[in-house]
């Protein structure tokens, strides 16, 4: 029967026309059979971002046997919600995001709109992947992450992952990757943010650029150190963001 | 010394006009420096989302005595990044995110954009909370939240927070608030998530909406049991988000 190929469901922040989330449907269609809803342009940095204030559409794109590709006018977060309500006939297996064209280790999970696919994946309670390559280039060479990209589909596929935890997965840029290294995220900051501009009528504008400040570049546990070393880097990320170490502390506060 | 006195630097994502900011404004000013920046129109869902693909502007809305406030074309997080680097002369002592029309307890902390200034300040190395309530109304009564925020304020301007820290703290809708509970996310999904409607052109899209499903709603120690029983709920939430707990598990795929 058809539907006990695994269902996979695809999306990204680049848009559903970019190179990374064209080649990630190539490697991984041997896997199962494949559901893409990405956004209809780039929506990069749109972190978990849902769409409340306007209706979001979708539109087929193409479909072919173990292939669908939709384009949808919301955010990476809404492409995953709205698949599953419209499109898909039941629960995917597995929700990955990707592959995103530039790398969302360390701080920049909290700002990826491929990260807020696979957090709203695994929000709802599907094992989800997010695939990065430190490479801005629209025509990076994805090439190198192929094997890697389908083993550990593969692995999740067999293994699941445990409730409220997905995987955040960044390659390095070069030719030829040293291996994977499961990593704890960077401590670090974006700094030197801004660039000023000044409009013909005398304004100012602000153009978001920055350099990444690593807080920790040695610490070899550390995804910014594995891709700074030419490994992969996997980094298991949880969902509940609460910080249980300090409850104890804030008690005594006596509020 | 002007510069002795905190400088506490605010946003939201309801908009510099909403009334749960200028209510917030009102009940912290005698505490510090108040230099707002905040979206010039409703920024809601936007979690930690950054503007990359336009320059972000702001202007100068109000100065007197004590208090700045600024209009920002950008996102709740732009607002922080922006303020930082072009208006503020010092670091902040805090950043306050709200007073939000709406909670961000349990799964909502990744969608919200009240909780994507807080975030951004965490990363920034600042002291960061969110305040939010359990009512969407416009004309919401925030006068029960008065005492408990310049009260948690207070302290966090005397004690500081643990790196990596900050606080989302949500409030119940009723007239009088029973105290304060120190809460974990509440572990549940959002259901229902759309509303189908047909264009006169015979297109359909979808409207954003949906239920919360609480997978747990008997734990005492969740921030939803302390919202639905009248009680402020301070979630303590952290912006490392690996899951150091399942990283020998993973380390035992061999990939």
């Amino acid at each position: 029967m058809e539907n006990e190929r695994p269902l996979i469901l695809i999306s990204n922040d680049d848009g559903f026309m970019a190179k990374g989330i064209n080649e990630l449907v190539k490697y991984v269609r041997p896997l199962g059979d494949i559901v893409v809803m990405a956004p209809d342009s780039p929506r990069s940095g749109m972190a978990c971002a849902i769409t409340a204030d306007r209706p979001v559409k979708y539109t087929l794109m193409k479909k072919e046997p173990g292939l669908a590709v939709y384009k949808c006018s919301g955010t990476p977060a809404d492409c995953i919600k709205l698949a599953k309500y419209a499109v898909l006939d039941r629960q995917p297996d597995l929700v990955i995001g990707g592959i995103n064209h530039g790398d969302n280790a360390a701080v920049n999970v909290h700002y990826s709109g491929t990260m807020g696919v696979v957090i709203e994946g695994c929000l709802s309670g599907v094992p989800s992947i997010g695939f990065s390559i430190c490479d801005h280039n629209h025509d990076a060479d994805f090439e190198p992450t192929a094997d890697i990209i389908r083993s550990i589909t593969q692995k999740v596929i067999d293994n699941g992952l445990p409730k409220g935890i997905c995987l955040n997965v960044n390659f390095p840029l070069c030719p030829e990757i040293k291996g994977v290294k499961i990593c704890r995220q960077t401590v670090g900051q974006w700094t030197h943010e801004w660039a000023r501009r000044s409009h013909p009528n005398g304004s100012e504008y602000f153009w978001l650029t920055g350099d990444f400040e690593n807080h920790e570049p040695d610490e070899e546990d550390t995804d910014n150190w594995a891709l700074n070393h030419d490994y992969a880097a996997i980094t298991p990320t949880k969902v509940d963001v609460t910080a249980y170490e300090v409850m104890d502390q804030l008690k005594a506060w006596n509020l």
